[in-house]
C-alpha cells in the first residue's frame, strides 16, 4: 500500500463534498466522539444539533476536531482531520447573515439533519427539539490517502510520496509475528 | 426517522462484527480522532499502530472514546459510542498472552492492519516501523440505531423506544426555517 499526504488544495477539494465526520470534543482528560454531518465553506464547517452532551461540552471547551472519510477497503481510503474551533451561531441580529449560510448549505444536503433533529425521549424526558447551529473553525487541516501497491501512483505535486513494503502479505505477517515474540 | 437505544446485547453483537471505528484521544484540552481498525473480545478493543501522536497521547492519557457505525443513510444507521482506557501491551512476558490473543484476532481480519502497519516517510524521515499492541478496556458502552419511519420498529427488550415527528420532511424544514429567523 502507498500512502500519500494530500495537499491542502485536496484536502479542501474532499471536504467540499464529503459530509458525514466524526466530532470530538473533550472534557477535562476525557474526549468524546459522535457522528455529525456537515457542510463545508471558506474554512469553515457548518452543522447543528440538538442540545447535548456534546454541544455542552463544546461551550464549555471549543476546542474540536473532526476526522472525515472514504474507506473503500483497508487499502484504498482517504482520510482528513481538522484541528478546529467551535463556534455558536446564536439566534441574534449579528449571526444572522451566519445562520441563514448555514441554513442554505444544510438544507441541501438532502435529510441530512435528521439526525441531529429527530425528537428523541431518553428514559422518559423528550430531548430539546430547538437547535443550536454552530460552525467549527478550521485551523489545521491534514490528509492522507491509502492505495493499493499495485496502482501506479505518482503524483508530482504532492510534497510527499510515501512507500510501504512491497512484501507480500505473508512476508509482512511473518515478520510481525517474530517481532511480536522476540525478546 | 425512529431513533432507538440499543440494549448491551444488541451493543456487544455489533462490535464482534464491526472492525472500523474511530478512535479519540485528547492531550490538554485538545481532542484528536484518527480511524483505526479492532477487534473485538471480552470486554476489549484489540488493536494495533506505529508509533506516532495517538500513541504518544494515549501513553500520557489513556482516557478514550470509541466511536463505530454503520451508516446506510441519515435515516438508516447505527452507532456505538464506548468511553474506554488505553491499556498498552508491551512485549514482555507478563503479557505475552495478550499479545498472542491481539495477534490471532488482528490477523483475521484481512489486510486491517496495513494502515497501521504501512512504512510511512513524512518530510523525509521514516516513521518507525515498530508495532505498538494495545487494547481499549470498554468502561460505558451506549448505541442508538435510526431507522425511517415508514419501518415498522417495535422492539419490546429494548429499555427506550424513540419517536421523531412523523412530519414531512417539508414540514420540519418549515418549522425549523421558522425558528431559525424568529426572534
Amino acid at each position: 500500500m502507498l500512502i500519500q499526504e494530500l495537499t491542502n488544495e485536496d484536502n479542501l477539494n474532499l471536504l467540499a463534498h464529503m459530509h458525514l465526520g466524526r466530532l470530538a470534543c473533550a472534557q477535562g482528560a476525557q474526549p468524546y466522539v459522535v457522528p455529525f454531518y456537515f457542510a463545508y465553506q471558506n474554512n469553515y464547517l457548518y452543522s447543528f444539533a440538538t442540545i447535548g452532551q456534546r454541544i455542552e461540552w463544546m461551550r464549555a471547551n471549543p476546542l474540536v476536531c473532526v476526522e472525515t472519510d472514504e474507506v473503500a477497503s483497508s487499502e484504498e481510503w482517504v482520510s482528513v482531520i481538522i484541528f478546529g474551533r467551535y463556534e455558536e451561531l446564536p439566534n441574534t441580529p449579528e449571526r444572522k447573515m451566519e445562520r441563514e449560510l448555514a441554513y442554505e448549505l444544510l438544507k441541501q444536503k438532502a435529510n441530512w439533519w435528521e439526525p441531529g433533529y429527530a425528537k428523541t425521549i431518553i428514559r422518559g424526558t423528550a430531548r430539546s427539539l430547538d437547535p443550536v447551529y454552530f460552525r467549527i473553525q478550521i485551523v489545521q487541516i491534514t490528509g492522507h490517502r491509502g492505495t493499493p501497491d499495485s496502482a501506479e501512483v505518482i503524483d508530482a505535486k504532492s510534497p510527499t510520496i510515501e512507500h510501504a513494503d512491497k512484501q507480500s502479505i505473508h512476508n509482512i505477517l511473518g515478520a510481525l509475528r517474530k517481532r511480536l515474540f522476540s525478546k
